[in-house]
C-alpha cells in the first residue's frame, strides 16, 4: 500500500483500537475514538483521565494502534507510545461543543485528557500482501504537517 | 449489559481485535475474522501457522479478544489466552469451501491452524455504563453448549 492509501485508511476511519499492557501486565485493547492525525506518524485522542488504559498508559506507555477496514480487508498497526497531555494547547484542539456531557467541568476539567500516540514502526496488510512502514518512512509523512481531523476533511470532500 | 445483549454482540460481529505481546515485547493487535463461539467463553479463529501473530501467540498465549459494535458504542474485552491446534477435529469443522486459495494444500495443509481463545474474565462498556464478566460467569455462559458458527445462526434469523 501506498503512504496515501494508508493514509485514506487512518482518514476515513472513525475508531482504532488501541493496544496496551494494561496494570496486570495483561494484553488489552479499547476501541477509541481517533480522528485527528498528523501524517501517519502522530494521532490525538481525548479521553477520560480516571479510565483504566488512561491509568494503564501512564504507568507503561508502550502501546499499538490499528486501523482497519473490514470491508476492504485493510489493516494498519502502528507500533510506538502514548504520551497523555493535560496542556491547554491539547484540551482546545480536541474540544467539541457538547462533550460537557463528558467532562462536566468544561475544558479544564481534570476528567479530560488527550493521548497523543507517536508511532515508530507500522506494519500494513491487504489483500495483496503486507508491508512495513519504517521510522524514516513515519517521520516522512508528518513533516511539515500539523494535527488536522481527518475524517472532517474526507468527508468535506 | 446481560449475558444475552453480550452474545448478541459477539454473534454479530465478523471480526474481532486480539491483542496479544509479540516477539519483541511489544503490544501488538491483528483484526481476526471470528464467528465461531463456544458461548461468551470460547472462540476459533482459523489462520495462517506462519503469520506473525501466530509465531508469537506460540511463543506467549496470554491474549485478549475485542469485540465491538462502533455504532452502538458496545465494546467487550476478554482477558484469556490462546491455545493453536493443528488436530483434524478443529481443521475440519471451520474449513469452508474454496479456503484452498489460502491453504493451497487443504484441510491439512500445515499452514492451516486453528486458534482457540478461552476467556478467563472480561469487561464490557456501553453507553450506560460498563460491567465485568467473572470466571464463574464466562464457565456458566458455555456450560452445555458447543462451538456455533454464531453469525451464520443470527443470519439466518
Amino acid at each position: 500500500m501506498t503512504n496515501e492509501e494508508l493514509m485514506s485508511l487512518v482518514n476515513r476511519s472513525l475508531f482504532a483500537a488501541l493496544g496496551y499492557t494494561d496494570k496486570q501486565g495483561r494484553p488489552s485493547v479499547r476501541r477509541v475514538f481517533c480522528v485527528w492525525h498528523k501524517g501517519l506518524a502522530r494521532h490525538l485522542i481525548s479521553t477520560n483521565t480516571c479510565s483504566e488504559h488512561v491509568q494503564s498508559l501512564m504507568q507503561n506507555g508502550n502501546a499499538c494502534l490499528y486501523f482497519s477496514d473490514d470491508a476492504k480487508f485493510e489493516g494498519l498497526c502502528l507500533y510506538g507510545n502514548v504520551t497523555v497531555h493535560f496542556e491547554e494547547a491539547y484540551r482546545a484542539l480536541l474540544w467539541n461543543p457538547g462533550d460537557e456531557k463528558y467532562y462536566p467541568a468544561g475544558i479544564s476539567d481534570p476528567d479530560y485528557c488527550v493521548l497523543e500516540f507517536a508511532a515508530e514502526s507500522g506494519r500494513f496488510y491487504r489483500y495483496d500482501g503486507k508491508g512495513e512502514l519504517t521510522a524514516e518512512m513515519l517521520a516522512e509523512s508528518e513533516a511539515g504537517r500539523k494535527f488536522e481531523n481527518g475524517y472532517a476533511a474526507q468527508a468535506a470532500g
